[in-house]
């Protein structure tokens, strides 16, 4: 089964980058006990200053949806979203390389 | 010193993802010998066919400046430049998260 992975660029409403990057590292900090997720990695942009970037490997595609409905999932988008101005989000499917 | 990503998604000539996707699945292998190379990860896209996406984290912005000036990268970019239609390149800064 291929892994599967999402490549999140968040912009956030001015001034709250800071607040949501704390909201985005509690999720990943939930996906410390979630063996299927392999990645949560959050990084800032010094060159955007509203844009967080957050890049998620799992071990499968259906590990991922089943982690958006768990409660603790639902409670980080309640909490993230009136932060948020804009999302594009980009589906990925890792082939190889270092770190994979 | 902070760490410094890159997330850089490529777009390939009409039929050449696969060749240009060989391509960067060498330059990670050269980076399995550096150290400060911490991920260099390739991914293709399900929904965009002609899309390949690495992701870079270094464990600093002089060891990614320095990767470049070598020749075993500039080889890798000269084979690489016929096969790319475009090239959007984002610099990031990683603070946190799983598998970081």
């Amino acid at each position: 089964m291929s892994k599967f992975g999402m490549n999140v660029k968040f912009t956030a409403k001015e001034g709250q980058r800071d607040a949501l990057a704390q909201i985005l590292l509690g999720a990943a900090a939930v996906a410390e006990g979630v063996p299927d997720c392999e990645k949560y990695i959050i990084s800032v942009s010094d060159t955007e200053p509203d844009v967080i970037w957050v890049y998620e490997i799992w071990s499968n595609a259906e590990a991922h949806q089943a982690s958006l409905d768990q409660e603790a999932s639902k409670a980080s988008i309640r909490q993230a979203m009136p932060l948020i101005a804009g999302v594009e989000s980009c589906q990925i499917r890792p082939v190889g390389g270092k770190g994979l």
